[in-house]
This record gives structure tokens, C-alpha cells and sequence, in this order.
């Protein structure tokens, strides 16, 4: 099966690209095979994108899928009483059925706005699976472990068992991640047990990390150290492990030294952390530290929408505003940080994030002959600054055609938003 | 004319309605007729509206629509350079055609995106009037007046003019205000002057004030006071005016006690502020100060898109941060700021900005059955935080159906679109 790009502006994001070119893409089965000028005779399909950019997929690095089910549930409260009063109720609830249809909502949320790979960190992952599975999207899952009671060891056999089980699967769509939930809700023989596990089976490690003031005092309180500090001294950091860290708002500059060597970084979900009241992560501090950041929205409870295109333009104005210095970020990073830092984040930058010969064809086309997308003065500018994800046309994820003219491929968008409505409704009255 | 919005989910943004209800509005020509269920037998056209919600119309409280020409066209540069090496070169060789055409493009944009009213300053304001008019938009014009060289009255007069020749014009929809550019660029006795006619001829003043850290810096050193206590102590803020003051990002608390008599409030644009690293106003301290506080833009040169939805999202999130409590502002309270506060910064609030009977009819329908807008657990929060204006599905203004189902009724897009790309590529190459 070969599908042909047509006449697209086309952004590969590699180093060596700076400047968008018109031309062709050309896939062959799950990989782009040829980028330059290709005749519509040699494809079996042939996606006409005048006046469209096409750019690598965006990379969602954190996210809690099933909370998609909980949007506008409980926003303007503190994150103490948010959590406990409001989230944890519900979760408490969710059916298996819950999860799956809740992961679905994102997905196609996630879809529609231009990311084609995600990390979650949930639980009951078989069902989050399934909805990777039925969807197309691209997924690093994570089973989120919390020690603070001692469950036996179910929830860590339920992580291995989502690995074992899920794993390369999805027609390659699916890799796993080890989840200890954070810090303050892992002792250091757990996170000692997680990490020797995470090097013995050569998998990566996804964790919550400084995502709050309080978080920071506590372990300072019982360890002495900060939450950084508190992962770096159980050799997390080592650069003997790929650690995805989300949040990282509140470290100094010796936590943020701890974590050059680490083979991972930051995902950062600036809308949340603002809406949380939690902070602004020193983004410009990370990058000049030399540290992979990648952008993420986290669960739709507090990000409202997983709209990562709406994260770009937070990402940029918060660090701009916070150095008081506009030259601190610019467009192509903000989208590098999107696409192929995110890649980094997730260990899939050897297939995907870049649009080169011989990656996985992960691509979103994007209609700019809009009023708010003309002129096209600088297209990164553009990308980064005023597009929304309602401005993706088509959506193409492992080869395969999952959005067109906004029109999902592989799920019923209408029996989906049905099914929330359904749920939701349920869920509400049970509380 | 009768026009019926069916079956729509109300959010009349009245003081005395807290939640949503489902129901009908009739309008009979410009007006609201009746809100509550209406026979679809006695109106000449009905919009079917189930699954959407009908509000008021946004307000965008400050904008310089021709800089839409401009968008993208320099980032990422500090304040000075991007104003003095990219926008006044750009601005000084736009022709008075260019003026409309990059009106039309900010108006089109508005008014997809939900904004049904707007305040402009800028020049050449004949030809923005011309594009108000064309549009169906309502407007508040004004003539930027710059007093730095002495241009022997010309631009007051054009000012003065566009007063004579546009208040009241298009339907009603056009008023006008007088506009001192701000104080670093008009010394006292020219503020003196402005003042005088605007009390002689009871009409607002649309200004700027204290955008950056600099500003202040300069006139506590030509006038050993800040930009704010200049103005109070000219006397416009005693309660005589109505001053819709642009930004307000540097003040202190004894600049907000100055405010608080007038009649007008602060125009607050979120993201151009960030994006130009300005910094953070301090809308809570105005909110509770009891000062007015609309939303705006900015001209696209630094806000890079005219999306409301966005300013509410960038607004909330930046007040929750900067006092690291997310219960300082409420999605409520951020969409009445985009609707009646923004109406009464506008001077407009008798006619728009909430849904009544006998009120203009200025009405957005926003279609909530999509991804990121479902479930509908709080209809305030969804559409402060989870919506874009791309989810605007039709837009009624003065009771002329402007947009329906994301099609323009009043103008040619795609014309409007080609028009300003071939503008923009003469002006890059006169550069």
C-alpha cells in the first residue's frame, strides 16, 4: 500500500531542515520511503495538501487518559480538595468500561488535535490498551504505582503483567514504561526494587516529580532532601536509566544539575500547572542545563483539554514572561519540544518524531488558508503561536489514515461522546 | 424578520441566572424578542440548535486590526526591537487598501472565533470603518493620537473626524472613542485637551497604560510619578471620564486606589503581554478593588491569533499561578469579562453583552458535542477553559446571522484570504 502526500508545505523538523519546502511525501506500508518529488501514478492513494503543512505528529509525554471522563468536573479549587473531594471519589467508581470509554475520549480528542503518540499513566491498563488498539494512536503505557499501603504487590504485578502482555503490540503501536506515581508516595526500598527491575528488563521509568510547593516541603520534612534530591541519591539519575519525570516545577539549581545525566527529562504541562495554582517549571533553565523537555497536557481533570498545540503557546509565553525576556524561547523550539524531544522522552526517536526516509510515517497535515493561519510570514511562528488543534485536516498515525477532513478513520466519534455523556451521568449520581 | 434559535442550552450571563437552561430565543429584526419556548411556526427562519450552547457574543476590548497583516511576521524579539526593526518599517508602508484588508482579515478571524464586538485604535480608520461596515461586526473605533512631534493638529482632526463622519454609522453598530495614545507619547497639556473634549462631547478615551517595566521607569524619571498617577493626577480618573485603559500590567496598589472612579477599567491581553515579556497583570487586585476588567487581543503583531477562548484560558491560568491559588478566579467570572464587563468597557452594556429581552441581539452558538467538549459537568468551565473559537458554530450579530455553520454570510473568505497574502508579499519585499 503506498499513499502519496501531495504539494504540502512540508516541516521535517530534522536539524538539517531549517525551512519548510513544498513537495511530496511518499509512504510505503507504515514508513515514509521517499520525500521530494513523486508522481501520483506510483501511489494507490494520494492526499492532495495545497495549502496545508505537513509536520511529524505531536507527542503527548504525560497524560491520565480515563480523566477525560472528569473535564470540568471540579476546576477552580485547590489541588488538595480537587484530588481528594473531587477526583478520587470519582475514580474510585470507574468501571473497567469507564476506563476504556474514558481512554477513547482522549484518544480522539488527542487525534483530532494533532498528537499521534501519547505516555498515560492510569490503571487498569488492559482496557487503555484495547482503546490504543481500536484507535490507531501511538502509546507509551504505564501502570501508576503507589506504595503508601502495602497492597501485597498486586499493582507492580499488574505492571509487569502490562508488559509482558502488551508490549510491541498494536501492531508495533504499544511500548511500556515502569510507573512509581512519585516521590512522596514511594519509599526509597520501592523505588530501589522499581529501579533494578527497570535495568534489568531495559525499560524506562515514568514518575511524577515536584509538581508542588507542599510536595517539595513534605520530603524536606521527612528526608532532609528535596523530591529531586530524593530520586538522585537512589541513583534514578545515574544515567543508567531512561526516567520521564512529569511536572519538575519546583527544583533548584542543584536539583536541576542532579538530572543532566539522566537519559529521560521533563514533561511539561504548563496549562495544568497553572490551573492548579501549582507553578511555572523553569523550562529556559532545563534547556540551557542541556535536559530533554518534551510537552505534555496531563489528565484532562485539570488540563481541561489535551489540546498540545494550546501547550505550545503556554509553554512560550510563561517563559518569556517569567525571564521578562521574549529572545528566551523561540517557535522552533517550542515545536522541536512537540515533536522530536517528546520522541526522546517516550525512547521512540528512532522511529518516530521527524519526517525522514525510513521513519514511521506518524504525520498530521495542518490547513493553514485560514483567517487566523494567513499570512504565513514564518511558518514555526505560525504552528506555535496561533494554531489550535481544530486546524489539523488529516491525521496519519503508523501509516495508516486516522483522521481525514476531520473525519475519524477507526472510531465512531459520535457512539463515543454518547457512551462519556452515558457514563459521566452515572458516575455523578453515584458520588 | 423573525429568527429562532431552537433548543439551545442558555448562558444569558445575567446576574440573576446561574445556570444554564435549555430553550428558545426569538429575535425579532436587531433585537431579543423573547427567551423560553417559542413555536417554530411564527418565525420567518429557525436554527436548530440541540447540542449547542447560545451565549452572548465575546467582546474584544482592545485590537489594532490591520496588524493581522503581521502576524508571525516577527516573534521572538525583545519589546523595542520587534516595535522600531519589524512593525513601524512594516506599518509605515501600509496603504490605506492594505488598512482594509488587514481589517477584514482580524474581522473575519474575530468573528469566527466568536467575538461580536471590538475596540480599535489605529490609523487610516476610514477604511476600518469601511470593513466594519462590510462585515456585520460592531465596533468601537478610535484614532490612535500620538503627540510626540508636533503634527500641527492633523491627527486630532482625524480623530475628530472619524467621530463626526462614523458615530452611529453602519446600522448602529459603529461608535467611537477619543484616543491619546498613551502617556510616555502625550504630555500633559495634550491630555489636558483630549479630556476637555471628551467631557464637552461625552465620549469615551481609549489609552494605553503601563504595558512594560520601562514605561514606568521613564516617566518616574521625566515626572517623578508612574504612568497611572499621571493620568490621575490630569484628572482622568475622577469619575468624569470613561477611560478603557489597555494592559495595566505595572501598577502598584496605590495606581489601582487611582482607578477606582473610573468609569471605564482595564482591557487585559493575557498573551501579547507574555509573548512580548511584559509580564502579569494583577487582575485579581483590580477584580477586587472592584475595578472593570475586559478581555482583548492586542493587535495579531505580538497576540498572534484573535481568540477570545484563548485570552479566558491564558487569564485564569496566569492569576491562579501568580497567587498559587487556583480559587482567585472563576470560569464564571472570566467569561463575564469576555462578555458584559467587556460590553461595559465599550460603553455598550445597555444594548449587548448579556442575553435579554430588549437587549441587541448578539449570540453565539457554541456546538459542545465534540472530543474536548464533552461531558458537560459545568458548562462555565467547559467553555472557559476547554473551548476555542474554532468551536463557534454560528454568530448572530445585531440580528443578522454573520456566520453559520462556520461560513461567513457577510463576506468572501477565500477572497479576503488571497488578498492579504499577495498585500503581505509586496510589503515584506518593500522592506
Amino acid at each position: 500500500m503506498k499513499t502519496l502526500i501531495k504539494n504540502a508545505l512540508i516541516l521535517t523538523m530534522n536539524e538539517t531542515d531549517d525551512q519548510p519546502v513544498t513537495g511530496d511525501i511518499l509512504i510505503k506500508d507504515h514508513t515514509i520511503q521517499y520525500i521530494g518529488t513523486v508522481s501520483e501514478e506510483i501511489a494507490d492513494e494520494v492526499i492532495q495538501a495545497d495549502g496545508m503543512v505537513a509536520m511529524p505528529g505531536l507527542i503527548n509525554t504525560h497524560n491520565h487518559s480515563p480523566m477525560s471522563l472528569l473535564r470540568a468536573f471540579s476546576d477552580d479549587l485547590r489541588l488538595m480538595e480537587w484530588l481528594e473531594k473531587k477526583m478520587l471519589p470519582a475514580e474510585a467508581r470507574m468501571t473497567k468500561e469507564d476506563i476504556y470509554w474514558g481512554s477513547m475520549l482522549a484518544i480522539i480528542e488527542m487525534i483530532k488535535s494533532g498528537t499521534t503518540s501519547y505516555a498515560d499513566m492510569y490503571i487498569h491498563m488492559d482496557y487503555i490498551a484495547e482503546a490504543v488498539k481500536d484507535s490507531g494512536i501511538r502509546a507509551s503505557l504505564t501502570r501508576g504505582l503507589i506504595q503508601l499501603k502495602d497492597d501485597g504487590g498486586k499493582r507492580l504485578e499488574e505492571g509487569l503483567e502490562l508488559m509482558q502482555k502488551w508490549s510491541g503490540k498494536a501492531d508495533g503501536r504499544i511500548t511500556t514504561m515502569l510507573g512509581p506515581h512519585a516521590p512522596y508516595t514511594c519509599p526509597p526500598s520501592f523505588i530501589e526494587k522499581i529501579a533494578t527491575l527497570a535495568k534489568e528488563m531495559q525499560v524506562p521509568i515514568h514518575i511524577h516529580l515536584a509538581e508542588t510547593h507542599e510536595e517539595v516541603s513534605k520530603m524536606k520534612q521527612k528526608y532532609g532532601k528535596t523530591p529531586t534530591q530524593y530520586l538522585y541519591d537512589l541513583g534514578l539519575f545515574s544515567g543508567d536509566y531512561h526516567v520521564l519525570l512529569a511536572h519538575g516545577v519546583h527544583v533548584d539549581d542543584q536539583d536541576i544539575s542532579f538530572l543532566k545525566a539522566n537519559k529521560g527529562g521533563i514533561a511539561h504541562n504548563p496549562f495544568s500547572n497553572l490551573k492548579l495554582g501549582c507553578g511555572i517549571a523553569p523550562i529556559k533553565k532545563y534547556l540551557d542545563a542541556g535536559i530533554t523537555v518534551g510537552i505534555g497536557t496531563d489528565g484532562a481533570g485539570s488540563a481541561s483539554s489535551l489540546d498540545l498545540f494550546k501547550e505550545m503557546k503556554f509553554t512560550g509565553g510563561l517563559q518569556k514572561v517569567n525571564y521578562f525576556d521574549p529572545t528566551v524561547i523561540d517557535a522552533k523550539t517550542l515545536l522541536k519540544m512537540a515533536t522530536i524531544e517528546g520522541a526522546k522522552l517516550l525512547h521512540i526517536d528512532r522511529y518516530v518524531g521527524t519526517l525522514e526516509v525510513g521513519k514511521l510515517a506518524d504525520i498530521i497535515l495542518i490547513d493553514i488558508m485560514q483567517p487566523h493561519l494567513v499570512p504565513h510570514n514564518d511558518i514555526y511562528a505560525l504552528l506555535a503561536y496561533s494554531a489550535t488543534g481544530s486546524d489539523v485536516h488529516t491525521s496519519i498515525i503508523h501509516g495508516n489514515i486516522v483522521m481525514r477532513d476531520r473525519k475519524l478513520q477507526t472510531v465512531d466519534e459520535a457512539f463515543v461522546l454518547r457512551e462519556a455523556l452515558q457514563r459521566v451521568q452515572r458516575l455523578i449520581k453515584e458520588i
